[in-house]
Order: structure tokens, then sequence, then C-alpha cells
């Protein structure tokens, strides 16, 4: 069997440019690229797959805990947004704005927005559809037997950002977002953290990146929200990135719509709301958790492709048995459920195969030469540890199958293992600035509790509250400020 | 067992009034209504249900024969549609323009578009996306192995439409777009017909709708294809729906967008597209085919639940029993793959539930009385004919699983023989018009293949060219208008 040519990725390392690494990478795995439009990405093919397996993984557990999808308008009229006080704030901003509904040619034959065309109301892009769905559930609600109402849309949104980065901040991105309604203030609190513990779930099980739950603090909270859960996840240069939010929204929207029920005694009251949401950011996060300088490294969970069978050959004939053994192995593994490709293109040499599922993060990749043939045997090497080993042909299955589940497990732990040592304790703001300024990375720190010194934090470090977690040390101690009181030390970080 | 109470839909009749009947089916039925935002409409869960079932369907059909899915922005810089030159006549008309990117509070508190922030370039919410696809092609095709270009995206598009109706024609809609590249003229051609078979297989085997296929005159073609290709139904109304098309698009758009590929001599040559397309149309085609004076009819492979159970019970101890006979039952039926819901809840009478579910076309409602469980039996009745019988409870998996294929045969075969009723042949202009204006459905007739005689005939009766069928009668003879020569009588209809 020939050597399998290494032939340079052409990747910057992490170490040499970070910020270019990423970049580099998502373009060269075919993972999205920038359009024509300013802000806006074009999710590639191979990127799109693993979104759709992301999707698929989510909207089975929404499902499963009772929820059901539905579909609101792409355009918000302006007027919703101001019914909302602190809403409105919050997202009526940086927003595409459609202002006329006609082109026309004009006299020089240019194509022109027609004058005649304007909206008497102009239309927002939904940034997110709190507004327009509320005003949906007022038509949805009457009674407690309309109660819970669980719902879910797959949606595009856009925020006009100006400083944009492939999946991680994009004028335009794709997500989901759950809307739901109850009777009791109880029952929606309780569903926001159900959706926080599903999200952080699907971070830890499918994406194998540990997440961190806990709540924003008020500086950072959901525009209209009384309370915002999130998982906060750490990546490879030592900075945060919020995977995911739920959002308990009290009677807010409720009361900005009119959406109010009669109970079993006919007495009427506003719903209680939820919203909560994850995007192709996670995307971001799954990269910048995993890949290394050879390229995207992706957990067996949610590789469109688990494992890549490479045939070598020298001739025709080499090429038929290799070829053949291939399918044959490819029918096997599938019959596991295992999802396997078999890359038989004469087109490229095995050394530019390599490379590319490298590159392109396929957790096993199984070579079969002649000498396999003549032997047995198999080469199956694992993407995260870059090491092969000859395996016999008649335990491949076995071996790929409990290969795949070892993969996902390590790929957790070193996460876990990352995430643990980009965390420390800062006991005065002076060793807060250090640590932020040198090693970055989750520091837990007491806090007076109030936005004006979080504000003040921000500004001389660019550190944030991350979230007040829900879990770990809960021992009250002094503002490392102010010395005001604080219940508990929050985790502050550099974030994206 | 109590008789069920048959209460009234409170449907218009389609005798009395199709449109209405069609509306009101659609608001109570929970598939769809209108929104806040006019033009748009929200797709409710159920609605949404059988779209996802569709989407499930199509997906797979589109990945078996080699496609992959991708996204691309949502927004199409102005400039681009001036670039195909018939395609812009067709689609940079009455669309969805943004101008401004940033809404801001006035000096009287009032939310407005803030006129700093204005775009040099509007741009226009995609109404269909060759252009801004074949603006990333150029980057993606350099030779000849970078071909075939199989891609895919489901995503929302707007064309300002000024009447509106829901699922048949709104501002915004959900469909999918395919876009192909290809070396050759000839395989880009048997792309766009094997797509045409694909979305016909789909139309008459799940959505049990027989269709035509056929191709569109010159009037009716897609603004920048050489060829559209459709598949045509007819509704029970006796007009005509266009439920999907798919382009040969020749090298139209690659020359516009300057996609060139070099073949393995290493000759330069533009690609050859093709694009085509399903929306949520499809549901309007799905309830006006198979729907009745009850409400709606739902073909078993795309109802999302198959089979409905209702427990009937007077008292708590009749309700353990016919709930737990019903959830018995519910897990044998899902054990053969059916969908089966089990409707137990205690705010709704048996006859408040029977109407719902017919109302929701649930294609078979099984009820469990104290009577059936001493005699060992179930009542099973169809939503097609509405008959019910009563079964022997150990035979009762097996008769819905062969009542379900019944049951969506049927539906097939009595939408085969209202098309037939509503086939007509006109040999004169005088008896094509009696027809047209009578009776309505599919003419065949001869016309000189000229656009002016489409277009009088259309000015005249309101009929258009449906397609130019491929299979069918062949014979040649005079235009029913002018005399001159035809090859083959066409097909037309008045439409949706």
């Amino acid at each position: 069997m020939p050597t399998p040519i290494k032939m340079a990725k052409n990747l910057t390392s992490r170490a040499e440019d970070y910020s270019k690494w990423y970049n580099e990478l998502v373009y060269k795995a075919d993972l999205a690229e920038n359009s024509g439009v300013r802000g806006c990405m074009v999710i590639k093919p191979y990127g799109y797959a693993i979104w759709e397996m992301m999707q698929k993984e989510l909207d089975r557990m929404f499902k499963e805990t009772g929820h059901q999808n539905a579909y609101f308008p792409l355009f918000i009229p302006k007027s919703y947004f101001t019914k909302e006080a602190s809403h409105v704030d919050g997202f009526a901003k940086e927003c595409a704005v459609v202002t006329h509904y006609r082109l026309k040619v004009d006299e020089n034959g240019e194509i022109v927005v027609d004058p005649d065309a304007k909206l008497e109301e102009e239309l927002i892009v939904r940034p997110t559809s709190e507004t327009i769905i509320w005003d949906t559930y007022r038509r949805w609600v009457q009674s407690y037997r309309d109660l819970p109402l669980l719902i879910n849309q797959w949606a595009n949104v856009v925020r006009w950002e100006m400083r944009t980065r492939l999946f991680l901040r994009t004028a335009e991105f794709l997500w989901q977002e759950g809307h739901t309604a109850h009777a009791t203030q109880q029952e929606a609190i309780e569903e926001a953290e159900q959706m926080m513990n599903i999200y952080a779930t699907f971070a830890e099980s499918f994406m194998a990146v540990p997440v961190i739950k806990g709540l924003k603090s008020e500086n950072e909270r959901f525009a209209g929200a009384l309370e915002t859960y999130c998982i906060e996840a750490m990546m490879q240069d030592g900075k945060a990135l919020q995977a995911g939010t739920s959002h308990f929204l009290g009677q807010n929207f409720a009361k900005a719509f009119d959406v109010k029920f009669a109970d079993k005694e006919g007495k009427l009251d506003y719903v209680w709301a939820t919203s909560w949401g994850v995007s192709t950011r996670l995307m971001g996060a799954l990269i910048m958790t995993h890949s290394d300088d050879n390229g995207l490294v992706l957990p067996p969970n949610l590789a469109p492709d688990q494992v890549v069978i490479i045939p070598i050959y020298r001739n025709d004939e080499q090429y038929e048995q290799t070829v053949g053994r291939g399918k044959e192995l490819m029918a096997s593994l599938r019959q596991k459920g295992i999802r396997v490709k078999l890359d038989q293109r004469d087109t490229h040499k095995p050394g530019w195969k390599f490379n590319e599922y490298e590159l392109k993060g396929v957790p096993v990749r199984i070579a079969i030469g002649p000498k396999d043939l003549e032997n047995g045997t198999l080469e199956v090497a694992r993407r995260d540890t870059l090491s092969k080993e000859i395996v016999s042909a008649d335990q491949v299955v076995a071996h790929v199958a409990a290969l795949l589940g070892d993969i996902q497990n390590k790929l957790f732990d070193a996460a876990q293992q990352m995430q643990t040592g980009y965390t420390s304790h800062a006991e005065t703001y002076l060793a807060f600035k250090e640590i932020i300024k040198t090693k970055g990375g989750f520091v837990w720190a007491h806090w007076d509790g109030t936005p004006e010194t979080e504000e003040r934090i921000k500004n001389e470090t660019k550190a944030t509250i991350r979230c007040i977690p829900l879990e770990g040390p809960m021992e009250p101690g002094a503002c490392m400020v102010t010395g005001k009181y604080s219940l508990r030390k929050v985790i502050f970080a550099k974030a994206y």
C-alpha cells in the first residue's frame, strides 16, 4: 500500500492567528463562505449537512417534549415593535427595513424602486418573532383548554450586524425559535428551564461541547424577558460563546398583545410566556471547540459521514478488488446504522482524499489496499488523534462501532479538560484583570449585582458576565470592584 | 355505546360557494390563517405537520437522486436581476425592497426609519434564487470535476401578490428550489425531466393527486428558461393548478454570471443549468383535490395522524378501561409503523372529537366503548367514504393496515375519475368557449403555436395553455382559432 501523501492543508495554525485559522477552516472545509450580499453567508452543502444533523436531533427533542412546529411571517409591521417597551429598545434598531413593494424600469432603462409603491407602514425583516407570534396567539388563546401552547419555528432571521463572521455573527442566520404560552408562572418557568436543559443535553451529547448553565445578568438579558437562561461554552482561544438561550418572559408579551385566557372558573388572566432559541452559531461553537491545525474535527454523533472508505490501487484490477471490498464493508457498516461513504472517484489520488477528509473532519477513515486484501486486514485511522491501526477484516465492523463511541467520548473529555484549564477564580480586581488579559477563559469572581459595576468591568476589560451559574460554588463574598456584598461568584469572560 | 353526536361543521358547502368553502376549511381545520401582515399567512401546527410530511418525502427523493441541500442569502442586490435579460422582466417587479438598515426614535418619540441608514444598493427579498446562486456558482465551478452540481434549498420566498389566498397565492411562501449545473445540454435536459418525474411520482404516490406532465408554452414559461416542464392537476371546481415546475435554463444564467468550466481537454465552455421547485401551494392542491363538505380528507401517506383512537365512556371506571385498551391498541399499531394518536382528553365529548377529526381529515377513526370491551370489537370508521364497520379486536391491526392502503388507492382513483370527468376535447373555438364557460376542466384543442393566439384565447375566455402534454393523443390538426397547422392538441384550462 502506498504511503499516504501528507499534503499541506495550507491552514494557518491556531497559534499563529486563531481568527484567520477559523476563517480559512470554514472556507476550506466547505462549510460556508461569504456571499455577494454584505454580511450574508452561503452555507455550503457540507456545512448544511451538519446543520441538518443538528436540526434533526433538536427537532426530535422538541417533539418528544410536546412541541409542534409552525410558521409565522418573515415581515413584522414596524408598529408591532413599539408594543413591548423593553423589546423595542433591543430589537428595533439595526434591522432590514422593507419600504417599497415594486421595482420599475425608468426612462433611462435602469431598474429603480417605484416611488409610487411605498408601503404605508414599513415592514421589518424579523430579527426575532415574539411580536408577530404574540399578535397571533391573541386569536389562538381563549381558555385554559388552549394552554399550554408549545410551538417552535425553524426560520431565517436578520439582524444588521456591522462586523460579521461566518456562523458566529451574520446579518442573516438560521435558527429555531420556540414560543410557548402557559396558564401559570410556575409552568412557564419550568418550560424555560426545561429548554435550557435540552440545549445543554444536545450540546454535550451530540456536539461533545461541555456547557455551563446559568442565568444572564440584567445587562445581558433578552430585551423583554424577566429572566434569561443560557448555556455557555468555552472555545480553544479562551473566549466564551453563548450557545443557546431560553427566556422566561413573564406576562410582558401577553400584556403588550392582550392575550388573556379564562381559567376553569371563567376568571380572565394574562398568559405566561417563554421563548428559546439556538442558531447556526452552534456551527461556530462546534468548529472552535474541537478542530485542530489540520482542519475540522467532528463528533461522530453529528458527522454527516462518520466513516469514509478509501480504496488504494495501482491498476484496474486492484481498483475493482478494493472498490468491491469497500462496497461490502459499506453495506456491513450501514447495517449497523453507521453513516459511511465510499470514495471511489478515480479523478483524485488517495493522498488527496486523505487530506480532504482530514480537513473535513470525518471521524474514521478506512483504507483498503491490495496488501489488505491479501492479509485480510484494513487500515483504520481516527481523525481526533490522527492515529491509525491495522484491524482484522472480520472484526472491523465491531471495531468501528466501538471506535465511534470512543471518539465521541474522548472529544467531550478533551473539551471538558480544555474548559477546566480555562477556568480561574479571581479574588481581587487586579488579579481578575491580569487573568482576562493574559490567559482568558472563564473567571469566577464576586460582583455586587449592579449593572453599573458590570458596565465598568466591561469597559475596562472587555469581559462580560457570561452567566450567574446554576451549579458550582455558592459562597457569599465581597465584590472584587466595589467590595459590596455578593451572594455568590458569577462567571466572567470575553465572548464571541 | 352512545350514538356519536353529528355536529354541524358550519362549513359552507362546495356547491354553495367553492371559494368560501376552501377558505373556511383551511381556517377551521387548523391549516393556516391570515396574519397581521398583508398577504402573509401563518401556517398553523396541523398544516405545518402536513407540510413537514411533504418535505420529508421530497427531501428523501432529492437525496436519493444525488442532490444536496445548501442555503443561500435571503437578499439579492438589485443589480443581480439586470444580468439575465428575460429574468428581470419576470421577477424584478412586484417584490419586497429593503432600502434601509436601521430604525431610530425621532424627536416625538416615534420609531422611524433612519434616513442616514439608506443602503447604497437596494436589496430585494428573493422571489426566486437563480441570480444569487449563479453568482455563487461562478466561484464553485472551474473544471468538469466540479460538475454536475446538484443542489437544493428549502427556503421562504416573497412575491408581492395583490390578491392573495391561503396556500394558493401568498406574498411569502415556503418552497424548495433546486439549482443544478451540468457539463452538457443533454445532461441538463435529463435532469429537468427527472425532476418533473419525481414531482409527478410524489403527487401521485403521496398526495394521491393525478397529474398531467407537459411543457409550458412560451407565454407561461419561467422567465429565463428555454423550456419549462410542469405537472398540472385538476381541482374539484374544474380549475387547474400548476403543482410543480422544472426548468431547463440552457446557458442563460451561466452566461449572465460568467460560469465556465474546463473540460478534460482544458477547453472552456459555459455550464448548462436547471432549476425546479414546489411550494406550500401543494397544500392547496391537496386540499382541493380530496376534501368534502365535512372538511379535509387526507391521503394516509401524508396524514400526520393516520389513525385516531377515541375512547367512549360514561364514568371513571369506563374511562380507565377504554383508555387502557386504547393505549394497547396504539402500541400495536405503532409497531406496524402506523402513525396513531389516542385522544384521551376529558375536556371534550366524543361527538366533539368525531367532528374535529372529520374536519381535520384523519383517515381512520377507531372508537372504543364499554360494549366493545365486552364483545371484543371496535368501531372503525374511514374518513373518505364516512362509512364504518365493527371489527374484531384481534384483527384490527391487520385490518387498519390494509384499510390505509385502500384509502390511499381509492383517493387516487376518485381523483383520477374526477380529472377524467373534467377532460374534454374541443374541435371548434365555439365549442371550446362553451366548455370553458359551462363545465371548465382540461380542454384539449389544436393551437397554432403562437403567443398571439394564446393571448387572444386568454383574453376572450380566461383559459390558458396549462401544458403541451408529453403523453396522450399526438395527431396533427388545425388551430381552433386561426385554422393554421397544429402539430398536436394542447391542454387549456382556467387555472389557480
